[in-house]
C-alpha cells in the first residue's frame, strides 16, 4: 500500500517535536537532572519515537539525524524550559495536554505514512504509527527509571493506534491520502482529549 | 560459515512466540498494567529478541515486522491471558517453565542460524543466538523498571549460549545443519530444565 | 565533510573498550549480578555506545559485531574483574577515573570521525560522538534500573561533546584530521579530569 506523504505533515512535525521536547525538559527538571540531562530528555522525548521507527523500517540514518533542524528544534524546546521554566510552568495543564494530543496525532499519522512508504504491511504500519507517537515518552520514562506511563495509565497509545488504524482503513478504501492523514490525526487528537476529559481508562485484569 | 535454515524452525518459531507472549502478558498483569501495557509486554517479550538481532545483523526491517503473523501470534497470546487469566494461572509452574525452555532453545538456534546466514563470525553468532533467546525477557524487565532477571538469577542465558555454541561447533565440524539445529535446541532445553530442577546458579563475586 | 580515520585510533579503541569493560564488570559485582550479568555489563558498557552509533548511521552490522576481537576484549576485561576482583579494587579511584577519561576521549573522537565518514551533518556527528562516549554507561545504568549517571551528575557527556565539537570545528577550518583527532580527544580528557578535580557540575533548574 503506497502513500504520498503530504509536505505539510513534515512542517507540522517540527511543531510536534517542539511540544514533546518541552514536556521532556520539564520532566527532566522534575527529576532533578542537570542541563545535559534536560537536553537529552528533550531530544529523546521528541525524537526517539521517529528514530526507533526509522531504524525498524530500515531507513537508517533516521530522518531526525539526517537533518540538523530536528535536533535543533528539540534543543530549542529544551532552551525555552531551561531559560524560562517559570513561564512554562504557568501554562495550564489543559493547554499542554491539548498541544500534546495534537503532537501525538501528527506523529501517529506521519509514522504510519512513512511505514507504508517503506512497504510495511498495513497492520504493522499501524503499530509503527503508535510507536512513533509514544516511543519518545517511553524512552523518557525508561531513562527516568520508571514504568512507562503509556503502559498503565490513560488512553494514550490507544488514541495513536486508533488514528493510525482509521488512516490505514481509509487508504484501503482508496480515499485520498491527504484527507485520510488529516482524518487520522484528528481522530487521534479527539480520542485523546475526550478520554482525558471523561477520565477514560483501559480495562485491566485484577491480580 | 553458511547455514541453511530448516523450514520447520520457522514454523516452531511461532510456538515459541506464543509461549513468550503468554509469559509477558502474565508479567503485565502482575505489574498492574492496563490492556495496552499487556499487549506491549506480550509483543516485546515474544519479539524483541529477534527484532534486536535483525537490527544488529543489518536485516531491517526485522522479520517480526515484515510478516504480520508474528505480531498476530504475540497478540493471540496476549488475548488468551487477558480473556482467560484464571485458566492460565492454573497451569503448573513446571509446565510453563518447560514450555519456556523449549521456546528458549528454539529462539537460540534460530537466532544463531540467521546470524550465520548474514555472515556474522561464529563467536558473534553465538552471542546473537543468546540475544535472540533472552532479549525479549530483558526488554520486558526494562519496561517494568527491574534489573533483568537474566543478569542475576538462574541458568538461562547460559543455556541459550551453550545450545548456540554446540550448534556452531557441530557446523564447524561439517555435521548436517538440520541435525545440529535440533541438537543445539535440545541441549539448551535440557540444560535449562536440569538447572531449574537441580537449583543450579552461576558463580558470582561476593562484594 | 569527509574524514580519514587514523589507523591508530582503531588500535586505541581496544584499550578504551578494555577500560570500560572493567568498569562495567565492577558495577555488576556491586549490583550482585552473577557471572553472566557481569559479562553482559562488561560487554554493554564497553560496546553499546559504538553499536548504537553504528545502527543510527546505517552501518549495520556494527563494527563491534563484525570483528570478534571487540567482544573478546570486553570479555577479557570481564575475566580480569571476575578472577582478580581484589586486585582491581585496589586500583585508586583517581587512576580509574583518568583511564576512563582517556577512553571517553577516544570514543568521542572515534565516534565523531565515523559519523562524518558516513556523511552525517557536522552538528549530528558531534551528538553521535557524545553517544559513542556515553552510550555504554547509559545502557549499563538502564540494565541496573538506575537513572543514568550521565543525566544528573558530573561533567561527563559534556566533555565528550566538547571534544567532538573542537574536532569538528578544526576539520571545518581544514586543519589536518589526525591532528584534530588528537586535539579533540585531549580536550575531552582534560575537561573531564579537570572537572572532577575542581568538582565542577552543570547548572540545573531548581524545582
Amino acid at each position: 500500500m503506497k502513500y504520498d506523504s503530504a509536505k505539510f505533515v513534515v512542517a507540522l512535525d517540527l511543531i510536534g517535536i517542539f511540544v514533546f521536547a518541552v514536556e521532556g525538559a520539564m520532566a527532566a527538571i522534575d527529576a532533578n537532572l542537570d542541563l545535559l540531562g534536560l537536553m537529552v530528555l528533550a531530544f529523546s522525548t521528541a525524537l526517539a519515537g521517529g528514530i526507533i521507527r526509522d531504524v525498524l523500517i530500515g531507513a537508517a540514518p533516521p530522518a531526525a539525524l539526517r537533518d540538523w533542524r530536528y535536533a535543533a528544534t528539540a534543543f530549542a524546546g529544551a532552551a525555552l524550559v531551561f531559560g524560562w521554566d517559570d513561564f512554562v510552568r504557568q501554562i495550564p495543564y489543559a493547554d499542554l495536554m491539548v498541544a500534546d494530543a495534537a503532537g501525538l496525532g501528527l506523529f501517529a499519522v506521519a509514522g504510519t505514512g512513512k511505514a507504508l512508504n517503506y512497504n510495511m504491511p498495513p497492520f504493522i504500519a499501524i503499530l509503527l504509527g503508535g510507536i512513533t507517537g509514544v516511543g519518545g515518552g517511553t524512552v523518557r520514562d525508561i531513562l527516568l527509571s520508571r514504568v512507562p506511563t503509556v503502559l498503565w495509565s490513560d488512553v494514550y497509545a490507544t488514541a495513536a493506534l486508533a488514528g493510525a488504524a482509521i488512516m490505514v482503513a481509509g487508504l484501503k478504501l482508496r480515499l485520498p491520502p491527504a484527507f485520510m492523514t488529516v482524518v487520522g490525526a484528528v481522530a487521534c487528537f479527539l480520542l485523546r482529549v475526550v478520554s482525558v476529559w471523561r477520565h477514560w481508562s483501559l480495562p485491566r485484569v485484577a491480580h
